[in-house]
């Protein structure tokens, strides 16, 4: 007698606790339930987890959000795909929309860690097989794991928003610093080759890291300002910003960003800043108590739940982002 | 002309910031400084962590207790582990007293993680080429670890105490559950071998999970009762154990344990439970809210300060344990 | 023209030649051939293997039992599984019942290996994707393979049979040394709540590794006394447990063990130790001329087998212990 | 809702620049088209590859033949292969024909690489999971991989059109240097037992890697030589040999090999050696400007493109060998 | 008897073949010989190397510039560090002034390789311990090494060159492009605050890769603009820039580059482009036949011999940055 | 304080159980002590090692020989160097003198094993940092270690003592097989150029694996014939040589080899085989039992001890054979 099997593949969902409604999006727009876990805390804080069905043979996705308090939350992820890889699933994905550590991309003076890095190589450690992210802080974080990662944008969707809403006459796309320029030419582009500026920072080489000036690079007097960044922590960077470009003789200013992470008090100084919208996508939970009047929050889980089953399918990921990584 | 150069080697002395007292006291017992840091949190979680001075070359110990909140304490450490290692440290050595997930260190049941497993590899990851650490809940994790273990042992420190206190006369050695017969014994040694006795847990068949006895096995009627642990956490089972142990006619209770996790309510379960003294050393720290009346610390800072030094001046630790690993 | 295939996977079954009888019961009980090899000794003790149909892509369970000579037979095991990821099976599951080095689990004192890690390691150098084993000396040796580990339990069947054949009504369960209570618990809660006993060996500190005494702690007079461990090797702690029993007034003692080792002098010490009866499975062969009349052995080939197609078909192995791993 | 998909995999065929027309011979063989892609060169000579289909989960082979420049080749097929992995390719073998640095196998004197350890330490470090290449310079190259080399020969293809040609009663298989003898006797054997010869050189002991004499070993007088390389560069040894052949009396003498790098001024050097006849095959181009009169050029497609199937059906490749590896 | 010995370490010094002058340049400041080698390229482009000095126990850095024809000398690099560990080199320094396709830090669009990881993994592969490198195209590229990366700065000398002979009075520092503002932001801060500008790109929504104009961001009418880029190739991005600042109504342009590839025609666009100054180092060798009138070449050699010195002797490279990593 | 020390390093000689000889004789050339170890055979055959004295820091040879029974040493080695990796040893250099399993060194037809890769890869793993041996059976074994490889020959020993005892007037080094023509070759240069012979061995077409004929190819009449051979193990090839030249009219027969295995009937057949002197080296035990009248066994240990001071003190191995790798 010969054992022959047709090697089938399931595919089995698995959700960390850190936003649970956007697991749950997920699953219902895949059709596919979270499977089921024990998962809790020691009282030292150490974390504990189990499945509750078989996981053996599956495709495993995971399924974790990292907000405050974010170690605790890739801890909980690394747990869970040691779990996985020890229970014998067949392949595990780590599907992380806010990538954790990621400002921390490279040394900025000696002696620093590039931690962006070692969580790439912690995942890959406890046994992922591939990387599921949204709008990376710099897209060179692709290269630090060792394997696939499908990066997904959320700009496609935030600005098809800003279109919609604002049109896109008298539009200027805004970088808030330096470093986001190439992101704001991405947008530029993407809102029918609007004109750009940015924020100058200027140092006191006698104090270190101390902010001398602000100045906007470009003509943004009487424009719509699209303010754009990845994210938005604590929202002093972009508040200060709007207030550079009021200065300038700016129109009305809008705000984008894909995570929300809106750390205390960012709320309030979003609401206050005098920006007359801020979009964000749900990437990361953004509890009742941090949303504002003038918050609009575009919700990631249709893209998601699209590159898990093109994933699943080995199907294609970029082509629903037109073939860009 | 030929450069040459004696290669030497420094010992430099890292703290991460769960435990400043220890810290402090084993950087004086070694008569060497803690290296300054600037180490913080974002807003989010994040943590970040810079050395201020040149780490190239050294010989590099980098101590971390890992109390609640623990995956903030682990994933600092290994940050600070990545930092080394790109700042060209030459070895790295994690000194971890109280080893983290070491109760998850096999799977009970089907799909669990081996998280104990987990963090050996993590560390090794991050870059760190040995560890050393204090009373293992099992000695197995030893192996879990692909590089050289240094185990110390506070049991000779504890059972020391114990007998210079309370003589051996008439002293029986209880372990809490069936798990720990085998240190008891070594306890037992100890202390002139003294009697053993352990709580056997009886589980209901018909409720998974259900603890339905508790048996005290061996002769205590009469005794002065050394009841020990590795660790302490909420106390629940230790002080149940005392609980059996006066039905069962014990004489004293004393508790002896390494790691004095006292997560709430240990305090004031230990303070009430019965218990003449409560024996533990800080591996952990404990709070002056965490400590009780009949509450002894001793202190591990010594222990650790010869060990680092006969680790960088490649003596022998095990000497220090009368060769026992 | 596009060349696509169902991608079926095929189960092939390879056995090394220390424990003929239990591999061809696995294969009869499975319906699966045991695959046609060369293999052979040099003059030097050099082993050569070759499969002698194609292995490409198929799912290989290689199975090896290891009794002495032990490392002729982890050689052997090391090199089917070379020879299989050479020939490009697709996967391959070591079947080892006996794991090498089991005792070899941490260092008890300074400059020891830690064999038991090391075996681990060198199965996933040679090229096992995951191990099935059977009652581990220590569930901890399961964190020591960086993969999934399958860890079957013998201790059902085993305690079913005393069960029907001795009853509970007046059983004990003892433990020959400390270090074996925590397992002998298990098997108390599998007989109803029996009570339960071990050994205590007091050590003489003046002698390194002398016993001075052994101390029955827990009551077993009249008791039938079930005396567990997980092997037995020379038989010589075990004969010694029943001895000391009988003297603290036990009644019948029945001797349970997973791995009949049985080095010289086991079978003619088992045979005159006084016990009633000794049970043992045939995860290690157990040849003619080491049988004795009280011995009784269960097969595990029906586990083996079970396990292999749980494990082919991404079934749940777990599901077979009620969720024991 | 479950989503579960039959695990189907398809065969994708990449093909590198450097030899087009193999590319496309097999591509006809096996009828599957080469996938489309991008690739070209910066021009400070960086490699940039795209491919133009999605390559999620395929069986994915990547030919490239590895002539002059040698380096540009290997580095090309490195990129490819990265850009599949990254690209989630579920199965990348990379097909050799001619491996590059094979004559750099081992170090003949101190400071020497061995790089063709090391070029299979690249691809495996790319991504690439198997091996496929056409008759190795030392056979141990296929331990040089850590994983399944997958070895083709030519040798049955040349010596069946020897065989047919010039028929096997006067032949003698002559070696070109004492490191081929042992290729030779499979020649031998397979032209039934025709005798051996050699051609022994000695070195000067006062002149580092001065050659001081050619000498015959073995009696070729009046015999037709098949003389036998693996590869052939420029031609000196070969074309020495047939020299010295000549000299010690043989008759027609044929040069068979299997990899025709013929590098400069190889073509003129065969073409006036006074060999009969040069038989090679097209694992690397030959170009016409290198073609000379009675050069035969041998397709190694059809055999590429039936291990490729053998490989992705999970078929055996060594049976197209006669079970030679 | 007792064999110890200091640990003396000694630095040795290897050259690659491709940019011989920096070598020796090197060389010189060090006051350390390039150790003698044999190197050189076999017909079909197979390099081979071998030191003609024991390199064992050394401190081992290797030299190697990567100009066209690239690949080849990445080879060599990579041939260099495999023949330097197997003949026990103690520690393996890869200086590397150009980092080799640092351009392809990630995927712009699907099915795409990150070659700056993989060169990376290859080095890591061959058996490098760290990196030297000058000026990464993005910094993130020292976290795709797993290992210390030492990053120079050429900017300072730049810069200062720059001020000295330009003032900082009316000087404007412009971005060739949008990538690059976050490296004219240091450069403003370098020169006293000087304001910045950018060249905006806008792309043809309908035709794939098409820029369809050139804006200047910010104001540079009438001002000295410094336009600085990390490399320049073929020159037509920077020379083109040129062209839209004149147009802008820019003063004198002086051009300011680290890596001066100058792959033809980059050298004539720069003579012709409009440009007072062009100023580069010499990370890459610029042949005689590539110089014009306008261009100035800074030495990197200082800084490559101080860096190695520094850690050689375990002092601070980034203190030779004012501590920028 | 800072705490700073001289790096110094001392070096510490360790020996397996299976030559005690070699290792004496190696102890008392070096005049370095062999460390004290507790080595026993459990009863099952495993084994168990622990040193006795710490070995922290220190730079570690492991000196074993591998004779029958082969596995056994083998892994008695892997045993102490995991016991050196976790016991701290600063560096670990297996000296193993006859390579295990150099006969398995590639795939002779499909579904074999690569031992002799196999092995290096368990010796990596167990934590050797370097290999030192003789003779390799193939030079190529040379690159299965990612490491250093230490090559040491025994020829230039062996062809010393032939030319001072036999001279080399008349003589013709001979190969037994079509496989060592090439080392053959360097025993005529070390001869003052002597003529050379092998014998060809022709394969029955229709018997698989059946020697047809031995021809000797080369003139062999009235010489005095020096037959070579890495190793001799049951000595049924090189008997049969000795016959087949005899046929062919050879004069005097000597027999010259490194590694001298002598299974069963080696020492019978090599005293009656006709060969007037049988010449090995000591690399493996020759117990009196096995040793004839006419055999002359020369001491490796000279080299060995050489190699290690090379090695400790960083010197040159390759100088101590004419730089001969």
């Amino acid at each position: 007698m010969t054992w022959t099997t047709d090697n089938q593949k399931n595919l089995m969902l698995f959700a960390g606790r850190a936003h649970p409604e956007l697991a749950q999006a997920v699953s219902e727009e895949l059709g596919v339930h979270i499977t089921p876990q024990t998962a809790r805390d020691f009282a030292n804080g150490e974390i504990f987890v189990r499945f509750e069905e078989s996981v053996r043979g599956s495709d495993a996705f995971v399924l974790q959000s990292c907000p405050y308090p974010m170690n605790q939350w890739v801890m909980e992820t690394l747990i869970m795909i040691d779990a996985l890889k020890r229970g014998s699933a067949k392949r595990i994905t780590a599907i992380i929309p806010f990538y954790p550590y990621a400002r921390q991309d490279k040394k900025h003076r000696g002696r620093e860690p590039i931690s962006a890095r070692l969580i790439a190589d912690l995942f890959k450690t406890a046994g992922a097989d591939r990387i599921v992210t949204v709008d990376l802080h710099t897209d060179q974080i692709q290269g630090f794991f060792d394997g696939p990662v499908d990066h997904m944008h959320a700009q496609g969707q935030l600005a098809e928003y800003v279109r919609n809403k604002y049109g896109t006459d008298n539009i200027c796309v805004v970088s808030p610093d330096a470093g986001r320029v190439k992101v704001g030419e991405k947008w530029a582009d993407a809102l029918d080759g609007a004109p750009m500026a940015f924020v100058h920072k200027t140092r006191d080489p006698d104090v270190p890291n101390q902010i001398k000036s602000n100045r906007v690079v470009g003509d943004v007097a009487g424009k719509t300002c699209v303010l754009i960044d990845d994210m938005i922590d604590t929202g002093g960077t972009i508040a200060g910003a709007v207030s550079v470009l009021k200065d300038a003789g700016a129109g009305d200013v809008i705000i984008a960003t894909t995570h929300g992470v809106f750390s205390d008090p960012a709320a309030e100084r979003l609401a206050n800043c005098g920006a007359k919208e801020v979009i964000a996508t749900d990437t990361l939970p953004i509890p009742e108590e941090k949303r504002f009047e003038n918050l609009t929050v575009l919700s990631i889980a249709p893209l998601l739940a699209q590159t898990i089953l093109e994933v699943f399918k080995n199907g294609s990921v970029t082509s629903l982002f037109d073939g860009n990584a």
